[in-house]
């Protein structure tokens, strides 16, 4: 999508409209019911539900209160990469700090980051479950991790809290930025796009026997934290793809070249 | 309380102190237990309840999830004046421009306001009924109105998440003027790492064939970019140099494995 310069940069309404707000394998409806309400009533609409446990039901409709049409018009999805297909950057909400973790940053400083992608491309602000946060999965696949600062003493803000917080800090960033918001100039990579050069990735580091003692986990989290703070550009997918490639195509060339060379010497 | 010049102006936990929240006529129990939990969680124990409908209640225990102490330790008032007693600044909440209005402004304005006055003196915010919001007599004793800018078509915040936004600003009001959360340890690769990388990177690149047409710089630029942008720790550059070895010394293992082949073919 091209910017368009004869409109203002600050479109909120368009931004808004580029967010999703994902929502995790939410246990309670009302806490559901509660984040759509939240949502609306800080100009968002766009929601995904990864697997909730109870959707659709009586205790969401009650706690959305006006914010049925959310409701109405969110899409359940039965994965994470359903629910992320098409964004271009995910910050995801984390209450504590990790060991390998991704860039962590306040609202404050994520949000205005956040509403910069979403002025030309979907983005998602993933929340995971209320009583284990996110999945180490979910995390590897968000390019930074968002943390409410909260009181160390007693840290859990209810999920629907967490929604209010986030998207009011979003909208108010939204009416802060007017002069701040420059167009980026890049095709920023899809979610879809990083997964599989990751894919692509384990395949030739497994291949060179880079994996030597243990599993490949903690290294591939490792390279994906890395490459999620690059917030990497499509162009930038196709080049360090194109080094796998080349490296996989060298090694077939080298093992064609020295068959060539044995069954001209046995041939001899 | 007086000011001591000999301790830092900003003492968090006793500016949160001198702040209540004060909850008039609230209908719901299960959102005075929401507040309660939005309260702590931000830091904030005093909570002061104006003529609630039903409280003590054992809805309100099950929304503070936690915060029973919070709920526990409040004061029940019959009226607003006595809610208001000992106060030096009144924040009051509303969701409505009004005819003969107080001052109005943002959380983010009025936030640090409130923190100045908390610093000496108790000071508190105002919260009105879910339905009608605050009462005329209510906004003449306040000092000024906070209004959290919202949806024009949707403005209607729930009670607690209002509690949770407003907390969350103070919180945040006061860690911007002077604590703010520990960084994240990390040791940045130095200048001198990088530059070891680039060159063992270009150099690996150039022995797969990865440089087909014109030279390398064009395309080694655009990597750097990429990893300047990563901002790479030290742990991150061993990784990326584990894996140039990884793929240079297999290459040297298929080399070698049918150098021998080839070897002992011919010697056949």
């Amino acid at each position: 999508m091209n910017f368009d310069l004869d409109k203002p940069i600050l479109n909120k309404p368009g931004i808004l409209n580029n967010v999703r707000v994902v929502l995790s394998h939410t246990t309670h409806p009302g806490n559901i019911g509660a984040a759509a309400r939240a949502m609306k009533t800080m100009g968002l609409d766009t929601l995904y539900l990864v697997n909730p446990s109870h959707f659709p039901d009586p205790q969401a409709e009650a706690m959305a209160c006006g914010a049925d049409d959310v409701l109405r018009n969110a899409v359940v999805c039965s994965s994470i990469d359903e629910a992320l297909r098409g964004t271009v950057f995910v910050a995801a909400m984390t209450a504590r700090l990790r060991d390998i973790s991704h860039e962590v940053l306040t609202p404050r400083e994520a949000m205005p980051l956040l509403a910069h992608h979403a002025a030309q491309q979907p983005v998602a602000l993933l929340f995971g479950t209320e009583m284990a946060g996110l999945t180490n999965e979910e995390v590897s696949k968000s390019h930074l991790l968002v943390r409410i600062p909260a009181n160390p003493g007693y840290s859990s803000l209810n999920l629907a809290a967490a929604v209010q917080v986030i998207c009011y800090e979003l909208s108010v960033a939204l009416q802060y930025a007017g002069l701040s918001l420059q167009p980026i100039e890049v095709e920023p990579a899809k979610h879809e796009e990083l997964e599989r050069l990751f894919v692509h990735l384990e395949d030739a580091l497994t291949q060179i026997g880079f994996f030597r003692t243990g599993g490949s986990n903690k290294l591939m989290l490792k390279l994906r934290r890395l490459y999620a703070r690059a917030r990497l550009e499509q162009e930038e997918v196709n080049i360090l793809r194109g080094i796998l490639s080349a490296a996989t195509e060298y090694n077939v060339r080298l093992k064609q070249d020295y068959r060539n060379e044995l069954n001209s010497k046995v041939s001899e």
